[in-house]
């Protein structure tokens, strides 16, 4: 967890141009060092829609918070139309398609699984009979 | 696309205690018969930021745009702490152990598939005479 310095206001008291306090709730989240991690956060949800947010949770919980909320923030502003939901749509279709595939491969598996190894035998030979006798 | 019927006020005018105008960019998004579908987008992202983000989109970019939007907020409400991030990382959870598992019966089906028919009876063969040989 960072913590702002003892000289320098916070990220979000910078760009509110207010005094850093000690008890700030940004301070520990948004380092001075890290100017747009606030201003995309800021833009898309709200210095005080953020601030309701964090002081209804847990002081534990309030950093995955503030991460989570930037990383959808930064994703709003890369993709104004579907944010992080285009994220989640893309990872979706990557999960039907790897469970198609996984679904194929297993049912090759059963095929020579199920056989044993007399039976592959068999299977093998009978394999090279029937196009052969056509 | 739903749109407000000319009577009633749309469910942002209505919960912002405005006028409903015949230009009204939440409108066509926002139907009486859905209050909670506004409530949640302005309590996390709020109407003005909201607004901002609809003007800056083509018309027809708007529906998508609110549509992920809801569902950001709907997920944020739920999950105050992650939010759609949390879908994000279950999905990547998933993923990779998909992965995995494909990488596992792709290999296992090579096994049986470099062998070839012939190959098949000489290592079935084979396998039958090596453990019985020790």
């Amino acid at each position: 967890m960072a913590s702002s310095s003892s000289n320098s206001p916070c990220a979000a008291c910078k760009s509110l141009r207010r005094k850093c306090q000690p008890e700030c709730v940004f301070a520990p989240y948004f380092p001075p060092d890290q100017p747009q991690k606030f201003a995309n956060v800021h833009k898309v949800f709200g210095a005080s829609n953020v601030t309701k947010l964090l002081k209804e949770l847990q002081p534990h919980q309030r950093e995955d918070a503030v991460n989570s909320l930037a990383y959808e923030a930064e994703m709003r502003l890369r993709d104004p139309v579907y944010g992080c939901v285009g994220v989640i749509s893309v990872l979706q279709h990557q999960l039907r398609q790897l469970q198609t595939d996984l679904r194929y491969a297993k049912s090759e598996l059963s095929k020579y699984k199920n056989l044993g190894h007399d039976g592959l035998i068999e299977a093998s030979t009978h394999h090279h009979h029937h196009p052969r006798s056509t």
